[in-house]
């Protein structure tokens, strides 16, 4: 059976010492964040995922989620119950507005505590998941009293939320939808079209269902600049705010999913469903939007998850399976064979996934500080330079995180060997589980074409020159430090990489665009290994400094992670320069080709 | 739904003109070998396996395989009936000698048409698969009593074969195995013991079933030097060829697996059964690596078949879906949306895909040849040469045919955004069905290790060098052909990486045996690499020289296999760079943790 324990130690690492969370002390929401305020909230979350999620995740994979012949849907056994101790603890709004019923403290937190709760459970937090992103699209574009109306409830998990995009025809691509709104003269609209793969489109946890849903206002433009977002409930909600007659909306059948069983993923029917406009006629897509960004740092944070709870899995059945002998001699020889984290190739996987964890962990913390800061700091210049930098690792964090937590079940469950491929051991449905992050909010292709085509050159490359300018810093300030070189040297090597196809793109891609998009997923990898040097070299830097100044309580996990730092360069970083040389080999062998000779 | 239609053209451009098939007609079956009986015989395959095979595919794997209360075992729909006609077709013994009812044709045309039918039904032909495995195993170790006995029957497909060695606690290390054989004093053993993971052990597709089983005999010596291989029947056979009782072995269980559901993979306990040894005496595993080597084959087949199935519908969906615009200016103005292989990044899935697919063809097939040549020439020079290659290969186009083969199940449903993720849609079965390949036969890990550890030190190097120099001889030849340049340049710069590693290897690993497991898997895919690029280079030079010819009524076919030939070259030849680097960095980072800091 598979095992979990949130890896709090090197949580509270990165926020106190790697990201210094102190600094932010006089941001809303930050004044009580320090080291005790975060290891009691880090451990009672973990207590949480651990006892409370974890428990049934298994078992939701196995029983999934059941339609009844009146188009209600349950969830697996058990999973009402969690989430009502989730929502109990107040986690759902933890870094939500207070006059909300939230308790608003940083989002930087609320994703550090999301990440044991998503590695426990991924599909049970999808309900929650998609709640937020529809809170946070509310708060942002909602008049003040639809946030009276919804938002309490929803803070409090009585309501959860979803978001309508997607239709049969149109995924990428929304300026095809055709999911019709009709104004009604008082103020609503009629809603009709069918919506799929709807995350918790229908489900027994909640009383209400606040359904925000794109469609087109008859007679409004073709494309994406005719789309409106629409609150659809799923029972009308009174004027005392009691709910009242069931909406128009339905779910017409559960997909078949290769994952994510415990998820209620729906067809959704809407017929003449009552909606009400949020964020101005035809601005749906800029609302939408809110909801997108928010969702795709929740969809990296579930790689990492997907990856450290297939990683824990895979360590503890590397130290209990015995099978072969050490190539250097025996060394469990009063067993018949040793444990199989003694071979080379074993190691290998272990110490990879373990080095994106770790390094993702900081990444998917650092960048959630940005959000923070972005909305949070009283100071504009801050303000832009930490919206420029979400904007840019969004995509990033997306991607990549999603490429690795897939690649990583993957991995963990070749360890397995053939009790990988067995569904009762597991690691099965952290694969099939992992799949989908790399498909949702914007396919990684879509991630890909989104940093090379908007966030790259938007405001004339200000995000990435910042971003470049501070590690080459880095760089620069560390050179002198004899312990710190063999890091700062691999990284400024990555940089210089990165930096060389940045500059090749904006050589080549003008005259061809083309090119950018051949090289748009190379150079995603690229930079997402950049990204995660420069978070192992500033890693590396606290835990030398620690260790210098001696008689740290935690010697032993600040020498695995220079053992790991230095794992992650020797290994992973040399992947920027093949990642370089495909950019730079460009679109031409591509996209000769005629579509019928595929 | 899914789509399939056998690449009949590839693999006749392969044979035909690449490897030059004619020039063995001095070899047993192959004296009619020409182009005129290779076009019959694959087309024919190719319509067994879309009109036969492939339409019970995706059935089979929703509905699966069910066990009774009485222990017996039903397979999908439509299995049998599938089964039965690939067997009338004499498509089982297409290899097989002629004297127990096989057709005594090439092994390498076998290979060939598998491919179509694995493509078809992976699940399916797992059958058939291990029965071969089996009939090999009694042909060269049984008795002429065995043989007579057992051999016709599987040939004709009326009885099928397994192969039984796992057991709970002994996967890889076979040493470890528990199962006993008791001798009964008339020459026969009473077998018992549990065996897991066991495909087709139990099923009703065929009249018996004939187990090839592991086991102990009382008294032998502990670890592998005492384990010998029994036939074990699922029903006596009498005297007279007709069926006796049941033999004391059942099916305990059905696996719940994450693919291949249409295989019955069985707890198969023995209970006293009885057994006849094979291969003399505590001499099993060496019977066992028969079945084993020829199982590694047909499973890294298994990649490359899964991965060309996965292609093939990512490319029909591409070619239909539409969405977005191209990067370059619409290309369907008068549809709302371009289909999505306008997109570079689509392409880049796609051509990624073909390249593997081709290459990995051209390298199946000249592995098969060998396999032939090694069995079948009459000059012994020629026959260790290619027993060589053979040894070497084997490895190889298992690990990495079936990494790819599930890394391109896993693209192209990425290709199918959303859709990629719903089971009916079919590409989660390829990636659930791929994910086998890589754990079964041996895990890739091990068949690493195997390369490294056992097939390069062989004869002091006699294979590798060989082989160095077949192809350092090739871009030797074609230097001063500029037409070829681009191609020869590119893999002598790719051999360079694979020498200097294995001569990395020769330097490091033997004061430090961990430094050959750390790297192995790195250069287990760097040789693919450079082999897979060896067959693009041969084949290119194909293609141009029929092109400069002109006149070719092929054409289009040879233009854009150069395409995909400098496709190849561009973006995937690069990647030994990487391999290089991270096999000189060692085992050190690898191995400095203690078991317990993971």
């Amino acid at each position: 059976m598979p095992v979990f324990k949130a890896p709090v130690q090197d949580t509270l690492f990165v926020l106190n010492d790697v990201l210094g969370i102190e600094r932010y002390a006089n941001m809303p929401g930050f004044a009580d964040v320090g080291p005790d305020l975060l290891e009691a909230i880090t451990a009672e979350a973990a207590k949480v995922a651990e006892e409370v999620m974890f428990p049934v995740n298994l078992s939701g994979d196995q029983e999934g989620c059941v339609r009844n012949h009146d188009a209600s849907v349950k969830a697996p056994k058990g999973f009402k119950a969690a989430f009502d101790q989730y929502c109990q603890g107040g986690w759902l709004g933890l870094s939500m507005p207070e006059e909300f019923g939230g308790q608003g403290l940083p989002y930087t937190l609320h994703s550090a505590v999301s990440e044991y709760l998503i590695s426990a459970n991924m599909a049970l937090m999808m309900y929650p998941g998609l709640t937020q992103g529809a809170i946070a699209a509310i708060l942002e574009h909602g008049s003040d009293a639809q946030k009276q109306t919804y938002v309490p409830n929803m803070v409090a998990g009585t309501w959860t939320g979803t978001m309508n995009l997607t239709e049969p025809h149109c995924g990428t691509d929304l300026g095809l939808l055709r999911t019709k709104a009709v104004p009604q003269g008082d103020g609503s609209y009629k809603i009709s079209g069918q919506k799929i793969f709807i995350s918790a489109g229908e489900h027994d946890m909640s009383d209400n269902i606040i359904h925000l849903v794109l469609a087109r206002i008859e007679g409004a433009p073709e494309g994406t600049k005719g789309i409106s977002l629409f609150i659809v409930p799923k029972f009308m909600v009174n004027e005392d705010g009691s709910l009242g007659a069931r909406n128009g909306v339905s779910c017409g059948a559960l997909e078949h999913k290769m994952g994510i069983h415990g998820n209620a993923t729906c067809v959704m029917n809407y017929d003449d469903a009552t909606g009400y406009l949020i964020g101005g006629e035809n601005k749906g897509l800029a609302a939408m939007f809110v909801m997108m960004n928010e969702a795709r740092l929740g969809v990296g944070l579930q790689g990492l998850s997907i990856g450290e709870i297939a990683y824990q899995n895979a360590a503890q059945y590397a130290r209990e399976r015995i099978q072969g002998r050490s190539l250097s001699g025996p060394k469990a020889p009063n067993l018949k064979a040793d444990p199989i984290i003694v071979h080379p190739d074993i190691r290998r996987a272990l110490m990879t996934m373990r080095a994106f964890n770790e390094g993702g962990r900081a990444f998917a913390l650092w960048t959630a500080l940005q959000s923070d800061i972005a909305h949070r700091s009283d100071d504009a210049k801050a303000r832009e330079t930490a919206s420029d930098l979400l904007g840019l690792m969004t995509p990033i964090l997306k991607g990549v995180m999603t490429d690795k937590g897939f690649d990583h079940a993957v991995m963990a469950q070749q360890v397995y060997g053939g009790h990988g491929y067995i569904e009762e051991w597991g690691m099965s449905q952290y694969v099939r589980d992992a799949r989908i992050a790399m498909i949702y909010e914007g396919a990684n292709g879509i991630q890909a074409l989104d940093l090379v085509g908007r966030k790259l050159p938007a405001n004339g490359g200000r995000a990435v020159m910042a971003l470049f300018n501070e590690i080459g810093a880095f760089c620069e300030e560390n050179r002198s430090n004899e312990a710190l070189s063999g890091f700062t040297k691999v990284l400024k090597k990555g940089l210089n990489d990165l930096q060389a196809s940045t500059m090749w793109f904006m050589q080549n891609a003008m005259a061809k665009p083309d090119n950018a998009g051949a090289g748009s997923y190379d150079y995603m990898h690229m930079f997402g290994i950049v990204v995660i040097g420069y978070m192992w070299a500033r890693m590396a830097k606290v835990a030398e400094a620690e260790l210098a100044a001696g008689n740290s309580p935690r010697e032993d996990y600040l020498k695995n992670k220079l053992i790991t730092a230095r794992f992650y360069m020797d290994k992973v970083m040399p992947e920027t320069a093949l990642r370089k040389t495909r950019i730079e080999t460009g679109a031409d062998t591509m996209m000769e080709l005629a579509a019928e000779a595929f």
